[in-house]
């Protein structure tokens, strides 16, 4: 027949996170000849990435080779490769490594990167958390900042050592805070002889009046007093205006610390100036109601690198069911337009619900119409997590983790790894939290 | 009483690896207080790291952070330093950190690294396999080479890529080699489009006559014959005589390659350097036959960065049995000087056994008395590796993981990370392997 013999399709998809790879899995069948091009061979579960910078999970529990994720996708090409722009005259995407990846659609599903407000100088201090690397590094500065206070003598750098100071306090913020509160607390006493490390303070800033903004009033609050019960020190309305080796100044204060992390803000990634094309402040690409770049009815543009209203005119959040569902829609998109049906179906958003954890037996959950908090609250938090990773093995492993610190307190990824490059005997591990 | 007033018996043990940790354990009860110092946070068990390598098993599965290990003993104190020397005369131990620490007896239990045997230059191309960051190391390298090649247009550039040489037929040579060919024979070969991952190919160099020396000969053929079944070429009695960013060059062959790994030659740690007393030729402290240092009976040295000779007059392996068993006796003999016994009893190394798996349904053992190879042989391997590992949680993780490799192919820790420095989004993931 003569439709077999027209090549197929050629869909090229960057960004294997929860948006790209679910428009991909939506694709499944569609006779499209797809590549899909990541800069890492993961997908990441972005959601329990905080559990990996405080030691809970194995870097292993969240992440999947994409390619293994893909592999019973004949139709499926995964390429390692850092994108450099777009030909969108050409319908090509540019590679870092050279060469370059011919499309008939294009989706960019390039996601974000944790942005300091124009104070970029503030990154080697206060490290934030987007990738595995940023995880690993976050979880070696704070087991590095116990050991180095287990031999400082002067109670003055000891205290700096042990305080633990989280800026913004969204969801990653929140469950940050409470995670490493609840690991001085339960975790580490009684590994450590000269130092109570129940004494480490963590210290939640939040320039916003109150903690995790996208929820209830009452959840919030109910937040906050769990954070509280657990020790931590939530600072609102108050914005962080310096971030140094030795602390940070937020409000009228100065606060000695060694460890400072950044879960304040996020900048959309270049795809926007790729194809010169209009974006918010944060660098999100104003994308049209139906999800395609203006200009350009063959490039669709999703997830946190996009700016799309929501039905209530607010902007689509930045979280992983947002850009499922706008993976989803641009399958359907495509399909239909396989299928010789041109017509745009705009993109509709609808909030299944937000949920965040504080410490090991609390939850909020807000799904609008039901709003829960407390042990049950962190069952469904639980439950919900699982059930939206990737294979019963992970599946079984992180259960076992979670099952571990509940009943024991022990957290199993307590490793302090020092990068990748050859270290000689002499090296010093200490080196990163120096005076 | 009089007794009570004495300050306790101060013991330094520097490093934590299994001789070490091995002393310590030994130790309880003794009414000693004791000191053990490492420059990294974790216990490492060495016999499966090139699991870790091969992306068979996750780092936190075979690494425990120290002071966890140790939380009960509340006469030990952890610290996480550099030792950067002994002042021998005044009784301290050198911190590169500055500061020192006292002792009255001291135990050093400082290793071994790889070693080029003259050709330092060889290590960026050909690393070692000693610590969990030289395992990630070599894992991104053999995960990036088929990466590379699946996209690489020239044959040759592929071929090399896609070529791994493992220098050295000890165990760990053969053990790695064996599962990097499962790793493209078995695992990976749904996941690629351009390449055959079957079609790659592994070569095993060993400058000897035979693989695995220290096993009996039938066994080490059969280790040879089984290696051959997977696909491994070995090449026995050739010396490598270059090492470089193309390939090895070994007797009078050159072989193109992008992977090269090194499971030659160790060198000891400087502890002889440290206290100037004599060592072979490989840096090893020629011990006591008690194990102290010649002119220190209040240090002792044991594991791999001594020599001592075995009931056959050979050198004792330098193996995790043999560095317990010298954990054991200096800590006993530790124990008989505080109880005022102070004649020194010799060392006596009994050899348990030797054990090595090739690819994941054979493996060889060999207990002198009785030899097995085969899927007898496996099993005993896998129960005895999942025996020694520390703690229920690590052995029921190791245990699935083993069983998804076996019931799947799946391999869960195939994670390329690019080391801990923060790395922009033009970052070039390839750039290890470019030509």
């Amino acid at each position: 027949m003569a439709e077999d013999v027209l090549p197929p399709h050629r869909i090229v998809v960057v960004g294997g996170g929860f948006g790209g790879l679910e428009a991909v899995q939506r694709l499944a069948g569609a006779g499209a000849a797809i590549t899909l091009v990541d800069q890492r061979n993961h997908h990441i579960f972005q959601p329990l990435l905080y559990q990996v910078a405080t030691a809970s999970l194995a870097t292993s529990e969240i992440a999947w080779p994409i390619r293994a994720v893909l592999r019973d996708r004949a139709d499926v090409t995964t390429v390692l490769a850092t994108v450099a722009g777009v030909d969108a005259a050409a319908h090509r995407v540019l590679l870092d490594e050279g060469g370059s990846l011919p499309y008939d659609t294009l989706i960019l599903a390039t996601g974000a990167r944790h942005a300091y407000f124009g104070h970029d100088e503030w990154e080697p201090f206060a490290p934030g958390l987007k990738t595995i690397e940023d995880a690993t590094r976050i979880r070696r500065r704070i087991l590095l900042a116990f050991e180095r206070a287990e031999i400082e003598p002067d109670p003055r750098l000891r205290a700096a050592l042990l305080a633990f100071v989280v800026i913004g306090a969204g969801p990653t913020g929140v469950e940050l805070a409470g995670t490493i509160a609840e690991l001085a607390r339960d975790t580490l006493p009684a590994d450590f002889r000269n130092i109570h490390t129940q004494e480490a303070r963590v210290i939640l800033i939040e320039a916003g009046k109150r903690v995790l903004p996208g929820f209830a009033e009452d959840l919030a609050a109910y937040a906050q007093r769990s954070l509280e019960d657990l020790g931590v020190e939530v600072e609102l309305g108050r914005a962080v205006s310096e971030c140094s080796a030795e602390g940070v100044v937020y409000g009228d204060r100065i606060l000695e610390a060694r460890t400072i992390i950044w879960a304040a803000g996020v900048r959309a990634s270049p795809a926007a100036e790729w194809l010169g094309v209009p974006a918010d402040r944060a660098g999100r690409l104003l994308v049209q109601p139906d999800l395609t770049v203006p200009g350009h009815p063959e490039i669709f543009a999703i997830g946190d690198t996009v700016s799309v209203a929501g039905p209530d005119g607010k902007p689509v959040p930045g979280i992983a069911p947002a850009a499922k569902q706008q993976g989803r829609h641009v399958a359907a998109t495509i399909r239909r337009r396989l299928g010789g049906h041109a017509s745009p179906v705009p993109f509709r958003y609808r909030h299944a619900g937000s949920l965040a954890q504080i410490g090991k037996r609390r939850a909020v959950t807000d799904f609008g119409w039901i709003k829960l908090r407390g042990t049950l609250a962190w069952w469904l938090w639980g439950i919900a997590h699982i059930y939206f990773l990737i294979g019963v093995r992970t599946r079984l492993s992180v259960a076992i983790s979670w099952l571990w610190i509940h009943a024991r307190n022990q957290r199993s990824a307590r490793l302090i790894t020092q990068g990748t490059q050859s270290k000689s005997q002499t090296s010093n591990p200490l080196a990163e939290h120096k005076p």
